[in-house]
């Protein structure tokens, strides 16, 4: 499935930035970092529900906001940036 | 249709709040600023053809990222909250 996760949390404090790398690190396990608090997750519901836990425990839910979207699958290729360009898509064969 | 549109840009700095400021402004005309750059748009096709130019005109496009998604209808009702809560949906009925 996929999952669209936005992340709000106030950057100015070193704790604030501290939470965000954490939720980051979960994230791009399984997805994209496409924004500076956006990713684009491709994953299995047991997978969400692994990510989900952990994400629990990473922020401070007085403080932060966490929202998560589930998607039709291929709707991350046809999102349409408008600015500077986004990262590679999903289905751009990876080289390791 | 639902869109949800995504916005990077550097708050550190007095031009990137103030484009922040305007680009909300623009969004806030269809839908609802459901995190500090996240936006849930419900608009028809002419009214996002209108949008799209005017965010092409706020943003910097060599510094700024927006990335906008079609979903679909009933996306944003399942949203799946983690932290504080969500503003009210978009289904709640409005009282003037």
């Amino acid at each position: 499935m996929e999952l669209l996760i936005t992340y709000d949390v106030d950057t100015t404090t070193p704790a604030g930035a501290r939470r965000l790398r954490r939720v980051a690190k979960v994230c791009e396990a399984y997805g994209l970092r496409v924004q500076q608090s956006v990713f684009e997750v491709v994953c299995t519901e047991v997978d969400w529900e692994l990510m989900r836990r952990r994400l629990l425990e990473v922020i401070d839910p007085r403080q932060d906001s966490i929202r998560v979207y589930r998607l039709n699958a291929g709707t991350f290729t046809k999102a349409e940036p408008l600015g500077h360009s986004p990262p590679a898509p999903h289905d751009t064969p990876l080289i390791y």
